[in-house]
């Protein structure tokens, strides 16, 4: 039994009736800039990839998918992705050395147009592309490439990223699994000692994957040198879990049921040794471990370290679906009156209150495009180069948990915004907000990785400090309050024109940064001071206000990544709504904020209030631009779907 | 094909696998209070219906629905439906006269524990019996009572609410659909002369109804008396739609797939001139139009008016499922442990993160429950007496939206705080989320509502301004501006014993309300004195204002409700963990506000930071409880059904 979507246009029953037959038109006003333009600079580089992709999504076998049998849908989405790996897209994820790119902005550019159309589609692809390629890519030698990438990336076969355990999602570094070496057979053999050690969530473990890089406790006789990650195989030709392999499927989830999820227990899984990915560590004949990372902590971090990239491209497709949501939200309310006298009743986009809640939230994803586009070039060109991975792994992190949860945000609001019509499946709400949804879990849960970003700037900070005696160190602590008093009222006056000035925006995020960062220094050192309170404690005490570091951290990054495209725009009609953009982000953030900056009088109340107006100013300019800002978004009709946001 | 709902415990597929079998116990403290009795206090009243309808949703036929066939989901919904009206529940919303009760705080009870079961079965039960049954009850006579009542509620007979239509979903008193008086055959020709002015989201309208309650124009000769409501067949016996009038399926929603919601256009229906629901208004056989309220505008309002039962179920059941969600990720959170050193990993419940998340939100569930309770006294008190219509249709309009928002914005934190667990179909989130988000929208929209609540308390502070001079007025605005500077800093100190004084907090509240009532007043007077300005464009301008206006009434509101809920406790040993709760609800919307209170000059910084610090200490005092605390809401197993909380 299938349901078929409503049509836009209503299917008349009875030919005596005639009806209007579509909603009104979008009113589309005349905008200073060419939304076409806009969408050039937003796009970037890779258009031929770019337009390669829509060609094939906008095809009408790719027509969203509206059955309700979820092994259909499973079906559809294995189709598709064989579509586009037979058109050549695949090939992209191969290293050059293969004959591929695995250039990390082109792959994005791939990503992103895909994030308009299908989350499940997406994520097989992440799953199979970058999570299995890109493990064996990242944590393999040439070996493992050439045995496995050339099929992996031509759809040839299928495989998946076996990290997550039922009993350790975010402490990966304590998994079950145990790979324990056998030097008289020469492999490894593979256990699941327990019920929590099994695999779960896994894409591709319930249904089409044959190998799984799994990741388990490498142990050589009495010693265990920590989580190392194996290529093994799982099912046989015929589709069959193989002796000792037991796989469920994990069944219905909220969102993204056209990947295949399941949990996976080993039990005496033998791979040979040659399976093990040994870019940083390997294994010789007679059982002796060889690393050149000596301690299995740095080991286990740098070998995480280089999966950045799932991180980066998530972000970018969580934004990227909410881009979705506001091109529906703002397309809607520029054609749906109600309310209020006159010949017709009001746009709903001219309500205050439309405004305010929308134009932030453009703002926002204009901001986040920006940002990680940024983050994508700081992550090539640091390939080999001096750029801590610290500070990558920092960045990206926080770009991650910060642009994932705003997105969730920005759709249900967009879901509101359209009132019922944005309840009917038909008008796409309803996967974006379920696809969309564990995007804040997976690739890192937004809080743990939140966690992580406080951490490693408490950690540059303790470098910065480690030179000092501990009185030198007090007297940095008191010369640091004793600055940020001085610094009183950040030099901002409350006259618009101060509020508009990037470099006094700026200023603002920084000053709440790096005071917020010296107060959490303090207090954990005077924590861990003393006696009983190792840094474990000191640091989960201290979770409220090194969350509200990391996110003052990642909203200081998005604003330098906004000024910076702005400063950078080819096309002079641009500067104008990109900058009001660029300051509805910036205040509006400043706004939420308002509470710490006048609660500890770095801020006066009058500067508070005139922050407040503007934003309510900036929202009815860039209302005026919002239906161009969206169309430059460049959001294939097909792709964006719903009705209401067409014609 | 059907999917199967894995199991709590893991179903092993191979006899030699051995492994644990469940998840870790649920950490249960000694608390000094009896859950038992926590739950005595909160469900009060209608203990044995409470009882009743859990037997029932308890049986194994009431597990819940896990198919992907919608049809086969809806057939489900309704048989459920039937089972509960079989027992003899439907009854109850009969009115007294015909052998019920319609005793709304009864009703409530069934609602409340239907909300732990499944949404799709809570909103047909409350399209039948609240909304079909309601409205006949509300707005007909003696005739529609005794033609309708006694066959709708023991579901012999089904019907639905034919109000929204595709253009108005709001600003129902445009809606277009007609009601022509046709004096010589006496009866109503109803049409729908647009394709707009097709009725949309109607509950029991793609399948099960036989009857809609429609609101149309009502014309007689040149002229239009404005929206009524008729009783309007539309399917014949064999399930056929009737001639003239044509019927198309919603479709697929976000939620709530077990109602079959659909559009429907007339032609020509014509029903006899006694299907007019006559409370109101009255027409003679020859086209006399009779009402006692003379203006078209008040009576809609009065006619709308009488509807406000269905707000406050529909905020008690958003506040019941949010319930569920605290119940499953609080359990979670109590037995899932990460990450931390020690002999085992640490709980995840014991992190300040964690608890800084979901405690809040559990003294919100808390404070809901007593706020809607309390709304239901104040409305069943008022039948007939004093207490003004307006004020109860502001504060079920404030709850409603207040509570549902909160319920929205709870399920998705306490998804997101049980990660990927969270995000399978088996712990229950994703059928939360889904049906949930409609209340935003339904019974009016949120944003709407809250604007009614502004609109209201403006219209009483003109009343209050009545009868003085212009001159006068602007003293009392200038006196109270006065008044709000000299109540600087109201009073309370910084200390712990001042900021947890119910009084002081209260004192808060009302301050914030009461300044953004004046200042909203003084704004709206200044703005209807420039030429060019109506009411509404004035009305519109200070949308922003008005909103926080409305939050700040509801907040109040709440908050009295839960001081009122703690005076009057009947055991002792409840006060403190009641105490706790409502001190949280308290300081944590006041901590969301500060910015508010500081830029104004209300607050000191210091007071401000206080709070905080007060907030993160009862988040850590109440974790204590919490589990005992998510007990008492006292929901079956069967009910909340999520492995990860059970056991």
């Amino acid at each position: 039994m299938k349901w078929s979507i409503a049509e836009a246009s209503f299917s008349m029953q009875s030919d005596k009736l005639t009806f209007e037959r579509s909603y009104p038109p979008i009113e589309r006003k005349l905008t200073g800039f060419s939304p076409a333009t806009l969408q050039a600079y937003l796009d970037g580089e890779f258009v031929e990839t770019r337009n390669l992709v829509k060609s094939i999504i906008t095809r009408p076998e790719f027509r969203h998918f509206e059955g309700p049998d979820l092994h259909e849908y499973r079906r559809q989405v294995l189709i598709w992705l064989r579509t586009i790996s037979d058109a050549g897209l695949g090939r992209l994820f191969l290293p050059p050395e293969l004959g591929g790119e695995a250039n990390l902005r082109k792959l994005m550019a791939v990503v992103e147009v895909l994030s308009f159309h299908d989350g499940s589609l997406l994520i097989k692809l992440g799953v199979q592309f970058g999570l299995f390629g890109g493990s064996i890519h990242q944590l393999g030698t040439g070996y493992h490439h050439q045995k496995y990438l050339p099929k992996a990336t031509a759809c040839q076969l299928f495989g998946g990223f076996a990290m997550t355990e039922i009993g350790h999602g975010s402490n990966v570094q304590a998994l079950e699994t145990t790979a324990v070496y056998d030097s008289e057979h020469r492999d490894f053999i593979i256990n699941s000692p327990s019920h929590s050690s099994g695999k779960t969530f896994i894409g591709n473990a319930a249904v089409d994957g044959q190998f799984m890089v799994v990741f388990a406790q490498l142990h050589i006789g009495a010693a265990n040198h920590g989580v190392h990650a194996f290529v093994v195989p799982i099912r046989d030709e015929t589709g069959q879990p193989l002796p000792g392999v037991t796989i469920e499927d994990n069944g219905l989830k909220l969102g993204l049921n056209g990947v295949d999820n399941g949990r996976i227990w080993f039990q005496n899984t033998r791979v040979p040794k040659a399976e093990l990915l040994n870019r940083f560590a390997e294994v010789t004949d007679d059982g002796q471990y060889r690393s050149e990372i000596k301690s299995n902590n740095s080991r286990f971090f740098t070998m995480i370290g280089t999966l950045v990239n799932g991180r980066i491209t998530m972000a970018l497709a969580a934004n990227n679906m909410a881009k979705s949501a506001l091109t529906i939200a703002i397309r809607y309310a520029a054609r749906r009156r109600q309310f209020g006298g006159g010949v017709q009743e009001m746009l709903v986009l001219d309500y205050p209150a439309t405004q305010r809640r929308l134009m932030p939230l453009l703002a926002n994803a204009y901001a986040f495009d920006f940002a990680v586009k940024r983050l994508a070039r700081i992550r090539e060109q640091s390939r080999g180069r001096g750029t801590s991975a610290r500070s990558i792994e920092s960045l990206a992190a926080a770009i991650k948990a910060f642009s994932t949860w705003t997105a969730i945000h920005t759709i249900q609001v967009c879901r509101e915004s359209c009132g019922g019509e944005g309840y009917m499946f038909v008008n796409r709400f309803a996967a974006l907000k379920a696809d969309a949804d564990i995007f804040t879990t997976f690739e890192g849960d937004n809080t743990v990785l939140m966690q992580l970003v406080a951490k490693n700037l408490l950690g540059e900070l303790k470098d910065q400090l480690k030179e000092m005696n501990p009185g030198r160190i007090a007297r940095f602590f008191l010369d640091q309050r004793l600055r940020a008093l001085k610094k009183r009222f950040i030099g901002l006056t409350a006259d618009t024109a101060s509020l508009l000035n990037p470099e006094q925006q700026l200023a603002h995020f920084r000053f709440r940064e790096s005071t917020l960062l010296l107060r959490s220094g303090g207090a954990f050192r005077r924590l861990t001071r003393q006696k009983d309170m190792d840094a474990y404690s000191a640091f989960s005490r201290l979770q409220p206000e090194l969350l509200e570091l990391a996110e003052a951290y990642a909203e200081r990054q998005v604003l330098e990544s906004f000024i910076e495209a702005v400063a950078h725009v080819p096309e002079q009609t641009l500067q104008p709504p990109l900058r009001k953009l660029g300051d509805l982000f910036a205040l509006y953030h400043l706004e939420r904020h308002k509470g710490w900056f006048l609660e500890n009088g770095f801020m006066p109340g009058k500067r508070a209030r005139a922050i407040t107006s503007q934003v309510t100013r900036l929202c009815q300019e860039v209302r005026q631009d919002a239906v161009a800002l969206v169309d430059a978004f460049g959001i294939p009709d097909q792709c964006l779907g719903a009705p209401i946001a067409l014609g």
